[in-house]
């Protein structure tokens, strides 16, 4: 397919100490020749694929330098986008990215709407559905996990599960056609609900596999929401401090990648806890502890996850005993804090109202019995390494919903033969699970639904 | 020089296309091919220089990919800092852009300092000290003239000019030495001062017209901090909006890149005015306009530039006179705005009051009057183009320090050959304005005030 050319920033905003202007299309280099100015004199348009040049770019109606510049020639098809591709490489500074933006969008090229250039390596083939939204889940990443999925996900695991499936559909959707066309024995009909229900039945394990792990993949995507819960003053606050100080997202300590930047994403052992109302709980509980049993039932509706505190150093309160019942539906852990104090709970009836749920003794203060907490915490969501092995994963929420779909349609294909309906029947709905399947890795997807999902997409990508 | 490999994230924090690791060194490019996986299976070793290269990010130890990069290899001295240079284009996510630069560090890289790229760029000779402040002024130009500037002087002009004054001065010295030494007339010593007297005029008028630049410079580098006064309901918040919404520093209307990151600067005609308190005047004005003549007061200190408002509509209040009072000796436009409603005001007491200020009829609401206001502005502080020709442009308040510096130097030269003083005395004075002059450009500056003046920069550049 042949494109108008775009252009974007494709560097975060902000002042760092590279910006990058992206151009991608048919004239690509065409139009960077016309704002760059080499020492040597040298055109864009002469030089090899996949080399990068020192220069100017120049503004030729005011006849001005705009800024000092590298740029990277790459001509399709080795490229992101399967285009010809030209990436200005400027000092960084927002003033100057952006000038540099202006003059090559009044010299031709046109600015690229959020994820077209990402859009443009799926319609161009490069990259299917699936892997263009390995992209986006790939840049926003919060554990290790969740980036050797995505990963995963944009070399083509999942993709080539879905193919695979897609291939076994249609082969005997063909051998069904020819069967029909051509009966050669008497028993046709017969033989073909055979050889239909043996790959209905193979396909809905495989979909079936696949949303077991969705789960899993969609918390590695999303977070799993946490709500911090308990009585005033008994260490939610702490607790707070100590699992986002202990489990910072990013390991490097550099400024500005810091608390601020991650905000309340915690990743403990890999699972990545969005904390619910991190401000109020720091808020409340630095002055004076206020959160109390009305907020923290609020709170317990939003929440995946519940970690619930109690004060070893004090006796059960019927707020305590109120909360248990709040909680007994949820995911929760409880954690007995204060462990470093006299005892003065009572263990037994602790065990009792938990009913099943994890109970870990800590002291935040003294670090005891953290690793405790994490462990439990982590065992809860997943065990062993994820992503590691070549499993395909389900992190999005429009996957689940094809296969979701997909698993309905071979049910029905499954319903049909069991009531021995006729094979054409059962046909229309195993073609529309290899239809409902295609649309996963973006075969024939509509165009509202393609504008839809790049448009979710940072700018420049 | 030879010097560790050094590797840091060269592009803004935060979620974007694209994400760089740059590493410079001896080991730039060994380390690079520790971490880096072709499909090809070739070294980056082997590869031509400025080329680049399609392939993914490689934990050894964990056995896994980290990042699928294009890599660029630029060979010493055709680069940023004259060393080897490798920079890893990831896809932009904040966790695997901070998992590469680990992996590198891992592998024998050194986490950079702020600035130290341009640092290294300087050590090696490849730019002097007034340009390497110049690659920091240019990403934090917030106006098309003070951009200009920056350029101007990452180009050379103000260190060419510099470089000058500094030969003519060391010609003259050489001179003097074979003078003294080998007098071959009776009059040496007259010729001796004569040709000093004529050298020290001449760098003497050269430092005050750089100078004369300096608070040009000044406020093209830092803003004019602009405080927006008067009573209360005379339209100060309209007016912020309009300037903000009108002279909004960036003109592509991208998102990100509006006010938030441009925050409180605005862009007259190329002076960018730093406005104070806006988020007071926003605030008060909205709710119930409380800013009052107190407050106002409190702004004039701090401001470089004064909009005094006054209604149209209103007689003068003793508020107002007091208001006139108090900016008597600061640089102020008189704006009498509302001048769409009928007049009450009694203009020819503003005038008298504004005491050969420029008083500037306008409408906020109606939009008129707010070019004469801009020129106004513009016009006290810039006349013509700024930039444009070869003018050097002193913008930096070390180098302002240092100039100030020689110029003191050079006034000892001048009152010693005045007073007749031995020409080895004055010799001493004439080396010193060589010595200052030189620290502008970074000869004989010592480590201690390099570290200090990199460590203002980005961290990655």
């Amino acid at each position: 397919m042949e494109f108008d050319t775009i252009a974007a920033i494709s560097t975060p905003i902000g002042e760092g100490a590279i910006g990058i202007v992206r151009l991608s299309g048919e004239k690509a280099i065409e139009i960077a020749d016309r704002v760059f100015r080499s020492p040597s004199g040298k055109k864009l348009q002469d030089v090899p694929s996949h080399t990068i040049h020192y220069g100017y770019i120049f503004d030729t109606k005011e006849e001005r330098k705009i800024e000092e510049v590298m740029v990277t020639v790459m001509r399709k098809p080795r490229t992101f986008t399967r285009e010809d591709v030209v990436e200005i490489n400027c000092h960084g500074g927002l003033l100057a990215t952006n000038r540099v933006l202006e003059l090559v969008l009044s010299n031709g090229a046109r600015l690229a709407e959020p994820g077209e250039f990402t859009k443009r390596a799926f319609l161009n083939g490069r990259i299917d559905l699936s892997q263009a939204e390995a992209v986006m889940d790939l840049i926003r990443a919060k554990t290790d996990r969740a980036m050797n999925v995505a990963l995963g996900q944009l070399e083509g695991r999942l993709s080539r599960l879905i193919k695979k499936l897609r291939q076994e559909i249609l082969e005997v959707l063909a051998q069904v056609e020819v069967n029909i066309d051509y009966p050669e024995y008497d028993d046709v009909e017969e033989m073909t609900h055979q050889m239909m229900l043996q790959k209905a039945e193979y396909v809905k394990k495989e979909i079936e596999k696949l949303l077991a792990t969705a789960r899993q993949g969609k918390i590695l995507r999303e977070g799993l929401k946490t709500a911090i819960v308990g009585r005033p003053n008994v260490g939610k606050s702490s607790l707070l401090n100590s699992l986002v100080h202990e489990n910072k997202a990013i390991v490097t300590d550099i400024p500005g990648t810091t608390r601020d930047v991650i905000e309340e994403f915690v990743n403990v052992r890999g699972v990545p806890l969005k904390l619910i109302d991190t401000a109020g709980i720091r808020e409340t509980e630095d002055v004076v502890e206020k959160i109390g049993v009305e907020k923290s039932r609020k709170m317990l509706k939003e929440a995946d996850l519940v970690l619930f505190l109690l004060n070893y150093n004090e006796e059960l309160t019927e707020e305590d005993r109120g909360l248990f019942q709040a909680i007994r539906d949820a995911e929760a852990v409880i954690i007995v804090n204060k462990i470093d104090l006299p005892q003065k709970i009572d263990m037994e009836e602790v065990r009792r109202l938990a009913d099943g749920k994890k109970v870990i003794p800590v002291s935040v203060k003294e670090e005891k019995g953290m690793e405790e907490l994490e462990e439990a915490i982590a065992s809860m969501y997943f065990s062993g390494e994820i992503g590691m092995d070549e499993t395909a994963f389900v992190t999005n929420a429009r996957h689940i919903a094809l296969l979701k779909k997909a698993l309905e349609s071979v049910e029905d294909v499954l319903k049909g033969i069991d009531q021995k309906m006729p094979i054409d029947m059962i046909q229309i709905d195993m073609t529309k699970t290899w239809e409902t399947l295609g649309e996963i890795i973006g075969e024939s997807v509509q165009d509202e639904l393609l504008d839809q999902l790049f448009s979710q997409f940072c700018l420049g990508k």
